[in-house]
């Protein structure tokens, strides 16, 4: 069968599509270039399975005609993933998230419902929750309050899909990710850290006071939790935190962590208040029993997950 | 003060703005009449206090130069009341809620930003929640599945209102309103049955078995509630169930008690299922808890919101 994955040259795709290629799909993957890049579409052009072709997804016009051009058999299942990642950038300015999380939401299904295509995975956000405190987030839990734009375009993708569940789709897994690390990285902390490192080796300056605590889930991991749930007979809309078991690691540890790896000796320099930026939650505990009731556990804790994106990342900036 | 009224020649605003202008506020309504009309603002033009301007809120820069046109003192609150109401219209085509339900509040949140307003209170809907069956459903409850595009686009309206609350809203008051019934009315189930009545006062068709049961709220109740909320301190974001207590009325109730007034004797004609087109919740309690805890309570339970609302209706369409 052909799988369409939007965002296909961001972060999350790039670990997904491996995947899919590997089992046999043949993957269309769509793109505008706005975060992701060519480059981190990596040796897939070179793979007889995969095609790619360069849309704005927010303008149902170019989603058309891209899918237009694509002679491979039928479209059975879009992987959604295209979306702004650059949190203060939608928060500085409202219409970025509009266009980039949720107008591609929203033309992916218009696209899906003319095509009859009834199978829709969906990178959601632990950003929907808002800030609970030190209460544990299940799937279930409310009200949902984002904080940020992106949050906010999250929480709509879901809706949307939701009403579009009970129109005509077949099945609707809405994933809500946590902080997802590893490499190739395009943004996130490490990776902006690092870079930090990059140019002043001798003072790590740090957002915020180093205490938000959030959880991290590897790349690696995240994939398969999804490819997991998706092999189990699923209700039509399914709704699944995905995550680590662990409560996670403060920013200050993950700053100690990078500095080891990339610049040992350098300082901290820490900020004032528990949020690096309008948006910011300041702690997050996420409940993932539902995914492992399920039978799923990641491989890696929070701080496994941020030792080996820290090393991956220097190597992809040529630190280590 | 000035106060903006959004959705201004719709059947909420009827009321609310009535209210509005005896406590001594000025008003500014805006419309585009694509739901209401010229006529559901009564007797408000000849009023001092009340400015209207015909505007087309899913376009920013309509919206912006209907403000610009205003020279009333400066807006300090803005009631946000403009929205599709036609579900099924919503069902059939996404873009009807896109355009009228959410890009609305986005426009009315980026023209706040603009001119400094800081305190908005919003019309979402009881159609946010999705079918829980027989759960009370509190402001807290989850997960958010709407079954419409309507309620899915309601839903995307409170995400960014609580996004913005983050960054520059003083206030946000969340109502969602149960089925709010009363006259002027412009759409709903009763003015439905009257309409058809109207026609042949032999037979009564009901869309579905009958069997759906929700709680009715009278348009006066409904504006009491919002007026009540907001005279009490409230938090920053502000999520309100409002409806009365009791457990409401089956659509079969509402045929006969129509029947009664409108054409004593016809006969009613029912349809399969229970649920009158994509996108009906079947069956719905609403827990009003927070509400009657904060002392509010509605003058008229389901059935005496029915009633007084088929009066009024089928005095409205001259059938009484």
């Amino acid at each position: 069968v052909s799988v369409l994955v939007t965002g296909a040259a961001g972060f999350v795709a790039a670990t997904l599509i491996d995947r899919l290629l590997a089992r046999g799909d043949r993957v269309l993957g769509l793109d505008n270039f706005s975060r992701g890049s060519r480059a981190l579409l990596g040796d897939k052009p070179r793979h007889p399975g995969f095609t790619f072709e360069e849309a704005d997804l927010s303008s149902l016009e170019s989603f058309r005609s891209a899918l237009g051009a694509y002679q491979g058999e039928p479209i059975r299942e879009v992987w959604h993933l295209a979306a702004n990642s650059d949190i203060p950038a939608g928060v500085a300015d409202m219409n970025v998230d509009l266009r980039d999380t949720f107008m591609t939401t929203f033309n992916t299904l218009s696209i899906m419902e003319e095509r009859g295509i009834k199978r829709l995975y969906f990178s959601s956000s632990s950003a929907i929750y808002g800030d609970h405190g030190e209460r544990s987030l299940a799937e279930d839990s409310g009200p949902l309050l984002p904080l940020s734009n992106y949050g906010a375009m999250k929480l709509a993708s879901e809706a949307i899909i939701s009403a579009a569940a009970e129109k005509f789709l077949e099945t609707a897994a809405l994933f809500r990710f946590p902080n997802v690390v590893g490499a190739p990285a395009t943004h996130g902390v490490i990776l902006d850290f690092v870079r930090r490192l990059k140019t002043d080796r001798r003072v790590l300056q740090v957002l915020g006071n180093g205490s938000q605590k959030k959880a991290y889930l590897h790349i690696s991991d995240l994939v398969e939790a999804m490819l997991f749930v998706q092999s189990r007979q699923i209700p039509r809309v399914d709704i699944v935190n995905i995550g680590p078991t662990d409560s996670g690691v403060t920013v200050r540890q993950i700053a100690e962590e990078t500095v080891q790896v990339a610049a040992p000796g350098a300082e901290l320099a820490f900020g004032t208040g528990d949020r690096g930026w309008v948006g910011d939650v300041p702690r997050f505990r996420y409940s993932t029993d539902k995914l492992q009731k399920l039978g799923w556990q990641p491989k890696l804790d929070s701080l496994g997950a941020i030792r080996r994106a820290i090393h991956e990342i220097c190597k992809q900036e040529c630190l280590a």
